[in-house]
């Protein structure tokens, strides 16, 4: 299967390293050889039929890009080898941008029109777009995979789905943003006002130089869109939600949650006609409370009652795991259809 | 897709309530028409190749079984009907029996070696039997499904099997088992000593008049069993699990967890080659340490770390809508496969 891979961030890094550290597991299992025949970053775009080694990628990266990579054709702009990559499946694994999506929307749109499945980590384009990429991708008979932009490593999507089979689930609520659920747990166990809190997350790396994505509540409403996309079959984008951010939240606040046996989460919901992202004041017993960066989402359905799945919802190779489980799904559906992949 | 339904309890009630409420989402989602032409329990069995509506059969079992339909050729032996029934999947909803796996054994094999996929909810055939019951099903290309058997309607199989796409579990524990739970919390907060407990549970309809398969941790050991064969590919039976129950726990012992910032609770594990049940210590601020009759799982990962689900994990209709979920994966295997069904 030939992939086509943009963004060579920790993920897009993450996933070339489990490539070649599975590659055997993945032809024995599912009958998966990946090559990569087009790799873009920063620097631009490089293309050889023959496909290129993960290592020769990586190393390349170090070097100040892949366009680095000797014997290959190398182009400054990274669509316009795309076009001619001749790749099965496109990873999208460009940065967040939810102002206008790009670069991922332009270039998930490319793949879309040239035939190949997508399989996105960024959130942007779809919190967007994303009736319309879907309905872009199904007219054309595309597959438009993106486990990886909700609960990185844990199968979220996935576990939805299963969930909806002969039932239907009716709400969605979650803690889907680990730099905000850390802040906000050091602020409830150490008393700790916001801007110190942050300070820590930042200094351990749990949140970025900007936080204001994660703090200001809008990452989270792209995994509610997301979802609610997805499992609830909405047709909404991030604009139909009512986004409150933690910024404003006082240590006193978060206090007194806990001194009534609550606990304050940030928590993205969706039910009916309804999509939210605020700070709520939750039962600390209840099993969405978890702690520190960890994720968790809790899914309401008709006949089996309430599921709620936790882990780590971030991290490059977790995320990198959601992506080759979206590429197996394609490789197993085309294989099914009878087209060689 | 004709059915053949043995097992007329509270699971198979569900199911074919079910099967009535949903008939028409069934076949514009699926492409699934269920058509029940066979069905089963202590009365005796009936065919009818046409198929039985659901009400039909619920109607003639409050009325001493499904032998009192109307207009049907009944059987006193159920496998001579089993045999000329036609039907392309067995649901074989039979009381777990962890002595011999009867009837259960027997209705799968019988089912297997007359080319009918088999979709079960019963757990003593498979924890004494499951390594020679997947050969057999998988030497005939038969589908062989128990998604019910664990987490009542949690799809945790699937869950767990979506976890090993490009990553792989190591290890897995769990509460199992919601009785045990009950019974456990139940000590924890109020104090109450084991036998309390249990007659507190058996009042309330959580624990049965015999709780032992409960209450000695065989309940957990099936389904620990199960887990390890299909999620971490392990050949083993219940026999080769260590267990021990909680009967023999004392108020003190959960008491002392307790003040010590724990939970006892029972805790069915995996890993490499150990399998094991016991009551243990977790944290109770863990996410496993769920209360009252819920349950958790745990699945530790190579490179996601660890998930945690947590829900319902028993019920007539919530393990009717996971038999509905192996109903659905078999016809969109079949339907793949270009088979008729």
């Amino acid at each position: 299967m030939r992939i086509a891979l943009v963004g060579m961030g920790v993920v897009g890094q993450s996933l070339l390293k489990l490539i070649a550290e599975n590659r055997s597991e993945l032809v024995a299992r599912y009958g998966l050889g990946v090559r990569v025949v087009y790799a873009a970053d920063r620097s631009g775009a490089v293309h050889r039929a023959t496909g290129f080694s993960p290592d020769e990628l990586l190393e390349a990266k170090k070097r100040g890009g892949v366009t680095k990579v000797a014997d290959a054709k190398a182009f400054n702009n990274i669509f316009d080898a795309l076009e001619d990559a001749e790749a099965d499946v496109l990873v999208d694994a460009t940065p967040t941008n939810i102002v206008d999506g790009e670069p991922s929307y332009s270039i998930i749109r490319k793949a879309i029109l040239n035939g190949m499945d997508v399989v996105t980590v960024s959130k942007g384009a779809l919190a967007l777009y994303m009736p319309a990429l879907k309905e872009m991708a199904n007219r054309r008979r595309i597959l438009l995979k993106f486990s990886g932009t909700v609960g990185g490593g844990m199968p979220v999507l996935a576990f939805a789905r299963e969930c909806s089979k002969a039932d239907r689930v009716e709400q969605i609520e979650g803690i889907l943003n680990g730099t905000t659920n850390y802040i906000l747990t050091r602020m409830e166990e150490e008393g700790l006002e916001f801007k110190q809190a942050l300070a820590e997350a930042q200094l351990l790396g749990y949140a970025e130089a900007d936080p204001t994505l994660d703090i200001k509540g809008l990452d989270t409403a792209c995994k509610i869109t997301i979802l609610a996309n997805e499992v609830l079959g909405m047709k909404a984008t991030i604009n139909d939600v009512k986004v409150t951010g933690i910024d404003t939240l006082s240590s006193q606040e978060v206090n007194r949650a806990r001194m009534t046996g609550k606990a304050m989460r940030l928590i993205g919901y969706a039910g009916k006609d309804v999509l939210e992202v605020s700070p709520r004041e939750i039962d600390a017993k209840d099993p969405l409370a978890v702690k520190m960066a960890m994720n968790a989402v809790r899914f309401k359905t008709t006949y089996s009652g309430s599921h709620v799945i936790s882990g780590k919802g971030a991290g490059g190779v977790e995320t990198a795991t959601a992506v080759i489980r979206d590429i197996i799904s394609i490789k197993m559906y085309r294989s099914e259809a009878g087209e060689k992949v």
